[in-house]
């Protein structure tokens, strides 16, 4: 079953629906036109053909494991990821001074959409170092730069995030962790961390460790959190590895999914790292690197929705059973009108998702070329949408890809089942979705609904326009942000921020829906009315975007009928 | 974790809202009072906790083998099965002339249910059995009978359902498999079976399996099947097993889940067989076993659902994270509100689908003991609203589970993910739930919808008693109804069963949601204002019920707009 990459969907959405241009008009990404980022979109979805998509299986069927302290990866890894790193895809949107292509964050981000799509599991480590990169570049000192960024953009090196301790989850400002200064500025440190991806590989050179931990003069809470570079071995004077740290991998956790990725225990005992960015500061940096990382993440939805799609579409193109009510009566699943309603489900979910997070690495891009404020809250504000409404559409769809094999789906030969089980953690990593609609409705509402009102007048401005051409398309869209508005307006009104929080998930999802009906609307605008995003346009917005309805009327419900069921009630 | 049977809710359903009473005034099921029901309950729950429950893990950990030709169950399995038939829970609506309790449908599904929350891959075993058990009631010959019925009902010998091959699962009528009138009575039985539930084990005496197959002079399609039932070892004259038959467990599949159930490709070689009801009149004698193996599986969904409900309230209630907004501030995660959100979703769901599944048993009941044609018609139409949503709230409250677990809920150890996998193939077997929502609307509303209206009458009188007490529960269960008989008649309208067929399944979870508002709104009435039944009613009401808009305004699309995307255009 070989893997497509969707190169085409890529450029469409640039050139009609998230006007990629604005970026490239930019001097910052001047030199990105048309061609180069055609060729770097071919060039890349060659590669996850051929290259990982070919490993897929393998990371499932062969997980990664411990051995005597060592880990060792799935078959073909090793050489996938040399690939990977050779073709430079780590570093797309790399500062080009130490050998990245400086590339606008949307290409890095069609490029990891399709990379998440050919093998999940593998892709999840240059995220990471993709993560570790930026918050270097921006937080770290030139010593730090020189000696690290250019080999982790080579891939020679890799980099993990270590937040995580047993105590200290969603509310990081619990961690333990501790770091106490060497005589040489160095930092000795200490400390116990779970759930780290890509821990430790038998393939770079060098395994580099951010580490959030506390300086003994560092307050409790969040603002008291520092963050260090803690390499596996300790560079030399020349900048290559050197002496071994003291750190090292406890245990590999066994998975629901994402087997070919090493899920670390990490012990660090009086580590040598060094720090990144101010003393308790820690979490600034921090989050630098996860507001990308939570775009990364969204984009790892979308791809396993989009790899499960494939999977299920040639699926039911292949397999015949039962008379089919359209065509000669012989045809294959694909004609039973409720397989269809699933596969059309499954790609008009993915072209939302896919817009959304595009539109996002956009609002990015903006914000890095021109430093405009509204960008940036732009971006700020789409990103936690991106992240969830992404992960959410890979579990969806990965799961009706189950349902469109039948039988066969719940076999794991198939490969169906494995896309469900590795998109699974998507949810849950880089802050869980319910944390991302919590950071929706109370940060990214503090603005008064702003950045908020600014998107949904776009939309209401792009709706008028279409509705002289194509009103049974635009009415629905028009109307469903009036009522998108009116629910923010309340939010925003909430002082209480539990009042909001208690319908956070519901008005994430709803204001997904209606951004993924604008995007579908702007694609159906961009290609005229027989075109087939046109009629998936039609597919979505007349019997998705109806669901908004639902989700917002839950969205204003508010705390109190929540909390009155008591923890005894649910007990019962 | 030990799991704890929610036998009170049955009981209050049981009382307040599916009115039992009407069951045990009947002749037939007049000695299953009160005290009966609540003993066999509560010593059924006793059983599901003392002896299911632990050895679930098991199940999931060490799966079923093959080794050398035999099936090798999970640890514990079958000292859990032997004290499951020593209890007489596999027949406990079975034929009291044959060994069986002779009790309602409606404590059958209970109990399933309850089982299906301790171990859903073993229950599976007895889930299977009671459907032979119930098609040789029905359809066998009083020799058949005698022979198989007191060995399948004690538990020493268990049943199988053989239908599907590889070119023939939703497509039952294509199957391949033949069958050949041997000279003293017994016909012999050739054919590959796939997909075969607990095909074969290591702790009964015997397997019998029911096989579709067709006569020399059987009609091509689903007309010309008959039905056989062919044990594994032939019974001797005494009725004991004797020479092993021409049959073998070829190989066993590796699956998502449900490990602890061996999934067998069955190979039948001239193996001995004897006929089931007449010949060619295979199908409906296996669908008389099917219509209740569809609520029983859709109770496979709801028990797992129990469970993991459970498992996540307990971690909710642990897990300290986070300042939470209510209480003292050091609380548990159970007080953060999108918790709480998740956990009110799970149990209100779990309650609307239980609900549902115990009145359509309740009208199976009402069907056996009065030949009522109206139960009957009730019956057909609600069981499968009781597969597909039991089963989808299955999928979906087991995937909330392991969300309120975060990131333990991705590892296998804690257990949640667990219930995630294994369930996840009740959508799909016994009519996948997209063959539920064709068979509600097509042939359960052939009778020009009067089953549905019926449904729907009941449902508007029970608001209107409502109205005065609980205006605000009330009415939106009154107005959701109304909607709904609007999309009704629109489906009955449709003469092209296409259009129906494409909006299926929406309109399944639609009535699902009503009825299950409905069911809500009658537990609040009998528990009165201030019960933990009636905020949870108010729960559904207020934020789950608003769902049915999007739902039923997807289901009168018709397919036109659908099949426009043709398969080319999905390719793109």
């Amino acid at each position: 079953m070989p893997f497509r990459a969707p190169v085409s969907d890529y450029q469409f959405l640039f050139e009609h629906v998230v006007d990629l241009a604005q970026v490239t008009r930019t001097e910052r990404f001047a030199e990105a036109d048309n061609d180069v980022t055609d060729a770097i979109l071919t060039e890349a979805g060659r590669m996850c053909e051929d290259i990982m998509a070919p490993v897929q299986r393998n990371g499932d069927l062969h997980p990664a494991v411990l051995e005597n302290g060592v880990v060792r990866t799935s078959p073909g890894f090793a050489d996938a990821y040399q690939k990977i790193a050779e073709g430079g895809w780590i570093g797309v949107g790399a500062d080009p001074e130490f050998g990245g292509m400086g590339l606008p964050h949307t290409i890095t981000t069609a490029v990891n959409e399709m990379m998440s799509a050919a093998c999940l599991s593998l892709q999840l480590n240059p995220l990471m170092t993709q993560g570790q990169i930026e918050a270097l570049e921006h937080h770290a000192s030139d010593d730090i730069k020189s000696v690290y960024l250019p080999k982790l953009i080579s891939g020679e090196w890799s980099g993990t995030m270590n937040l995580t301790e047993p105590a200290a989850g969603s509310d990081v400002g619990a961690l333990r962790s501790k770091a106490e200064a060497n005589d040489d500025g160095s930092y000795a440190v200490t400390g116990q961390k779970i759930f780290i991806s890509w821990g430790d590989n038998d393939f770079t050179d060098n395994v580099c460790h951010l580490v959030l931990a506390r300086l003994p003069d560092g307050k409790p809470g969040t603002k008291g959190i520092s963050l260090f570079i803690v390499p596996r071995h300790i560079p030399d004077d020349a900048g290559n590895p050197g002496v071994a740290n003291s750190l090292r991998v406890v245990s590999l956790e066994h998975k629901m999914g994402l087997h070919g990725s090493p899920t670390a225990v990490m012990e660090f005992d009086g580590a040598k790292g060094w720090l990144i960015g101010e003393p308790h500061d820690g979490m600034r940096a921090m989050f630098t690197m996860m507001n990308n990382a939570r775009l990364g993440v969204g984009c790892q939805g979308i791809g396993a929705a989009e790899g499960a799609y494939q999977y299920a579409l040639a699926y039911a193109q292949d397999r015949k059973q039962g008379r089919t009510p359209v065509g000669d009566g012989t045809g294959s699943i694909v004609d039973h009108a409720d397989v269809r309603r699933m596969l059309a489900t499954m790609k008009a979910e993915i072209f939302a998702a896919r817009a959304i997070a595009l539109s996002c690495a956009v609002a990015i891009d903006m914000s890095t070329a021109t430093d405009d404020t509204e960008a940036k809250a732009r971006a700020a504000y789409l990103t936690p949408i991106a992240k969830a409404f992404g992960t959410d559409t890979g579990i969806a769809v990965s799961e009706m890809g189950v349902q469109v094999h039948g039988g066969m789906g719940f076999i794991e030969e198939t490969g169906a089942a494995q896309y469900s089980r590795d998109v699974r953690v998507t949810a849950i990593y880089e802050g869980t979705n319910g944390i991302q609609a919590m950071d929706l409705v109370a940060r990214k509402l503090m603005d008064g609904g702003e950045a908020a009102y600014r998107l949904l007048d776009e939309i209401e401005e792009n709706a008028e326009i279409a509705r002289s051409t194509m009103p049974e398309l635009a009415e629905p869209v028009w109307e469903a942000t009036e009522t998108l508005r009116e629910t923010t307006e309340w939010l925003v009104a909430q002082k209480d921020l539990n009042e909001r929080f208690a319908g956070a998930v519901p008005f994430l999802k709803g204001f997904a829906r209606v951004l993924g009906a604008h995007f579908h609307l702007r694609a159906a605008m961009g290609e005229g009315m027989y075109g087939p995003r046109t009629k998936l346009a039609r597919f979505y917005i007349t019997r998705m975007l109806p669901e908004h309805v639902g989700l917002l009327a839950h969205a204003v419900r508010g705390a109190a009928d929540l909390y009155a069921l008591s923890e005894e009630d649910l007990s019962v």
